[in-house]
């Protein structure tokens, strides 16, 4: 068996440094954009999935983002990797207490030299998995200009001369309008860009559905398409994470976080989005991968037994899976019933990731863990997984 | 290769004849209690995933469900086995226009000789799946009694004399009173009852989880397994069916149906119900297999990194998959991924379905499909998925 090939990562985070913003937005946004200031962590709880917290008068002291109304604070749980398991809770941090390759691009090249890994995809971390940040924001001409700056920062500084090539852009879109969507993706395309955040599910976050009967998204897919931007869904960019009840303890849910993935990948292939823009990408980021094989082959079997008289057919002409093995990836980081099921996936359609620097990270045992998992995969299957097709799908120019 | 064995089929449908309720109900109740009265078909919609109809004044003639305020016909998709597909829609039928064996014991008989079928578990159609008909009534003094009616019918006649033990009893529950429920559980084990029917979540009906912190639900399972009846959850039975958007077409949901089934197997697997009932038994319907082997990795890999402080260990001692093994079983019709991965998810933990009379049925090929999906399994992998798993489960006297 030949030596694992350089990774190269599809699913990383970055945390954004504290000037990303004040930076690049004009004076007058100076009190209102995203900024960090240090306070004292106050009480911290959720409430129906979402953070209700703001600084108190004593704790430990925590960097805050403030933006609009909103107060986030820095917590453990968005750069743990280095922390043992123990002490990855809710609590809020400081910049100092966090690895540094967490928003600096020099540490992070050496954290990913350590880690065997080349190339590296980062999601935002404030701007959350496709910026819904920006979208729920009052003030939508402001929202627009931080959605560009944060373009802005990825492409010249995240993924700047620093990088060698190393971190690969993944820009935002403004959510709430599919013109200006399409045309921040034709701007970052002319500087290279090609890959964009977008929702699992759009109508979670109360947007148009990929059923739209106006084709609501058909300009942002247009865009993509011609541009050849490869679309990117988070899970969690629904906003909406899977639950049964309000009780249910957090295993249920963290057990089912691929739930919107499939879902939103039967969307697609019912959709037909995938027909009207044949060249159009997708791409899953921590769904995991051992539930395609199931799925892909229920929607064929529904394909086929309702193409006669549900309409199907003139929207997908051609079975679902045909449409998933062109235009559809999947990513993982521990999954052994999707590597047991690669041929029924199909190989080509199959990224890895290290999920760098969250709890749930491979960081920095990502060789080790890649190397045992794969033992029973052919060299040149491993070579597709761990890197050809990421190489491939995002146009890297890593040879 | 031995002759595929006399099939057990664990999720077919009986369609209630007309007198079920009539016939047992006091006379005070003789014209609100669900009754069958004949009458032109008027417009059939769906409006947020339920039925608006009514009887109109002209249309084809229809028998229809009377019950309270509740008007409800007699659709083609209740009963469309031995109909062409294309004639499969959601149009009024009578009684007269349904296969016999619908409804009545005899043919029912005949059709099951037909299709290589020894024995068979029925659900209910106008109660719908767990019996939520009764659970939404408005009189829940007349909806006990007519759970009651619902089960001495199922008892005395549809698995009567007539039967020969052919037909295996599966019975309802007042759902709206845990107490109640219990006592109907133990009062059809006293005659020989070994199953019930059950929603797969509960509060998608508006009732307590399984993970009620005061263990709401307990008196029922707490019955289950003194009694050794089987929990039997169909998809559906969360009323609630799988949904992206209200302009997905039905093929979305159709590909999804297993989902409710999986954010229930989930639930119970972290909730503790499994630990504190050890011979309980959950038995799913239709919710099809081969998406189990990713849930059961995934369930454990989340119990193994969260033990140390979600306080899951204390309520689930081992590993979710151990839980599994040992009280849950899933059913499937068409599934190639499922069958490939048999030993991923224990052959014991399996059972087959033909799903007469529904428009999915397999009758009358089901021999010829199972002997086709199943040809690359062992004599005693078929024996065990077609016949022996039910036999053990349902405790059936069939040798």
């Amino acid at each position: 068996m030949a030596e694992l090939p350089r990774i190269i990562s599809v699913d990383d985070h970055v945390v954004e440094p504290p000037t990303v913003w004040t930076d690049r937005l004009p004076s007058r946004y100076q009190d209102v954009c995203p900024r960090v200031v240090r306070a004292p962590m106050g009480e911290i709880t959720f409430v129906g999935g979402k953070l209700t917290v703001a600084p108190g008068s004593q704790g430990a002291p925590t960097d805050w983002w403030y933006y609009e109304e909103l107060r986030r604070p820095l917590l453990r749980l968005d750069s743990a990797v280095g922390v043992p398991r123990d002490e990855v809770t809710m609590r809020g941090i400081t910049y100092e207490e966090m690895r540094p390759g967490s928003y600096q691009v020099g540490p992070r090249l050496e954290d990913m030299d350590a880690n065997h890994t080349e190339a590296s995809l980062c999601f935002p971390t404030f701007p959350r998995f496709c910026g819904q940040t920006f979208s729920e924001a009052s003030d939508k001409e402001l929202a627009l200009l931080c959605v560009r700056a944060y373009n802005d920062w990825m492409v010249e500084e995240w993924c700047g001369p620093e990088a060698g090539g190393r971190l690969i852009p993944l820009t935002l879109v403004p959510l709430w309008d599919v013109e200006l969507a399409a045309a921040e993706v034709r701007r970052n395309a002319e500087r290279g860009v090609r890959a964009v955040c977008f929702s699992e599910i759009p109508p979670f976050l109360g947007l148009p559905s990929v059923h739209d009967p106006h084709q609501y998204w058909d300009p942002f897919f247009r865009a993509c398409e011609e541009t050849g931007t490869v679309v990117n869904m988070h899970i969690g960019s629904s906003s909406k994470m899977p639950s049964t009840s309000a009780d249910a303890p957090p295993a249920v849910g963290s057990t089912l976080t691929h739930s919107n993935a499939t879902y939103s990948m039967v969307d697609y292939l019912f959709s037909g989005v995938l027909v009207r823009f044949p060249r159009l990408q997708l791409a899953y980021a921590e769904g995991q991968i051992g539930w395609i094989p199931y799925i892909l082959e229920r929607a064929d079997t529904v394909w086929e037994e309702n193409r006669g008289w549900g309409g199907v057919a003139e929207r997908v002409p051609e079975p679902p899976s045909v449409y998933f093995r062109r235009q559809i990836t999947g990513c993982f980081f521990d999954d052994a019933h999707g590597l047991r099921s690669v041929d029924e996936i199909g190989v080509d359609n199959i990224t890895y990731e290290s999920d760098y620097p969250h709890s749930d990270s491979t960081w920095p045992r990502t060789r080790e863990i890649a190397e045992e998992q794969m033992k029973d995969l052919t060299d040149d299957q491993r070579e597709r997984i761990v890197r050809g097709n990421a190489i491939r799908l995002y146009g890297l120019d890593l040879g």
